[in-house]
């Protein structure tokens, strides 16, 4: 069998996960990391891989999984698309994914390449559920309710606040979408907690939910990489009201998005050029192995 | 906006909740039904609709639903996409799904059809949730937990039973898909209860399982369409054990399959032409609308 020769950029916490993922994929091979400094410094689990500073210096690489920021996803995606290599990525910011989609797209099908982004957990695998709980009840409600958990976005705007040396946002949900946010700071020598305190409620990331802040000697002894989602529908199956669906899961964080990256990375070689999401997607395209076999054992 | 033109074949409970599913969906038009009476006794609901005996009778139909019992779908399926009309089904034998799917392959693309099968709950929308959490956990085990509800095999396996007059099991869930089975008999005048209950004990479809039979003195009193699912996976993604999902739902059995019968419907317009089962089926084509609009809501 030829394995699918994958690249990894960017090697931080999901760039990691998606190395154990790819080694634990019989049908792939990790064939290089791109990291900033390149090979300086390099960890001991990528001894016997190839680390460059950009993907040009790696071989026949058939897909990039851009495990890097957010906000360089764009770039980074636009350069190995150029290069005809597919991309994935786990692109989170929901309001700007129509966008990206637009932009990866035009750029993908003109060199026949195919990028699939946003695709983490949610935006990801949830989308993949909020879409068929939606199909399955088409008027109602869905609620997802996230955590508890850690909120990237939340701690890093308590860390950008005067006198926080470190800051650990943790999500909890209360039910119907709402959230409740404990909040967890270490400060500065000096720093007076309630000044502190105030700034945080008065953020626009907190003013809307209830927060509760609180002091502590170490954030980082509270670092859990754990997180849930519980979502919801109720609605109506054709002319029948009070149809219930819910999904639920308890996750290390990381290795979640890690898994459905290789899995992404798995069904871009299965789709025409162009950019798509995890809806686009048949589920069946993320899983190796034969396709009838995969029918008999699971549907 | 042209509407799908849907016929259906078959007007039992599935046929009559599939006929409520058209008329909730604005992207589509009832344009007949085929029962084996035509249009004698016909119901109060279908009076402005054709009611024929063939398909051939109705004009320009772009996709059949076939609402007929599991083992007529492979006669009528063939018989509409020779007509070059796309078909869906709820076929329910799981162990023969893929042959199904190369009959139907076959002559879907030898008349540039498409046919969709198996799409109801179980296997159906079922079958893609099961296909999503191995994708996300690739090692692990994963259980199916039915009920409370009617198993209709079950139910017509008592039914055959000498004496029987009417039946129904129900199936509870006990958790890692193991079912107790609730039996509910109506019998015959002057037969012994015992010696029925032993029958049914005896019986293949209940020999494996805890089974409890009740003698009742009308069965049709017990009649519920509900049912549920209670679907489990843990499991490792990449490296990472103990990762942990669960779907749920609480459902009216028929309404809910006649709503993702129309769903496929809408998603077999499309398709390339072939047979595919819904895990092939990427689940933003169940949905009316823009995909632009559904991926900024939905993803």
């Amino acid at each position: 069998m030829n394995k699918i020769r994958v690249a990894i950029v960017g090697y931080g916490n999901i760039g990691r996960y998606t190395l154990q993922a790819i080694e634990a994929a019989e049908d792939m091979e990790c064939v290089g990391v791109v990291r900033r400094n390149g090979a300086e410094n390099k960890p001991a689990e990528l001894e016997s891989y190839p680390v460059v500073k950009n993907i040009s210096e790696l071989k026949d690489v058939q897909v990039a999984v851009l495990a890097t920021p957010t906000r360089k996803v764009k770039e980074y995606a636009l350069q190995c698309l150029a290069l005809g290599i597919n991309t994935v990525d786990s692109f989170d910011i929901h309001t700007q994914v129509v966008e990206l989609r637009r932009t990866l797209g035009a750029e993908a099908k003109k060199h026949g390449a195919v990028s699939i982004i946003s695709a983490g957990w949610d935006p990801g695998s949830d989308s993949i559920v909020r879409t068929l709980v939606e199909s399955l009840a088409p008027k109602g409600v869905s609620y997802t309710n996230f955590g508890p958990g850690r909120s990237m976005g939340h701690s890093v705007a308590v860390k950008a606040i005067e006198g926080v040396k470190d800051a650990l946002s943790v999500t909890i949900p209360v039910g119907t979408g709402i959230h409740r946010r404990m909040v967890y700071v270490e400060l500065e020598e000096g720093v007076d907690f309630k000044a502190v305190e105030a700034a945080i409620k008065a953020d626009p990331y907190f003013v809307d939910d209830e927060t509760h802040v609180q002091q502590v000697s170490c954030v980082d002894d509270l670092n859990d990489v754990g997180h849930g989602v519980n979502l919801v529908r109720k609605g109506v199956s054709g002319k029948t009201h009070n149809q219930l669906f819910e999904f639920n899961m308890k996750i290390n964080n990381p290795a979640l998005t890690g898994q459905v990256l290789v899995n992404v990375a798995r069904a871009s070689m299965r789709q025409q050029p162009g950019c798509y999401t995890m809806i686009e997607i048949p589920v069946i395209d993320m899983l190796p192995g034969d396709r009838e076999e995969i029918i008999a054992h699971l549907v």
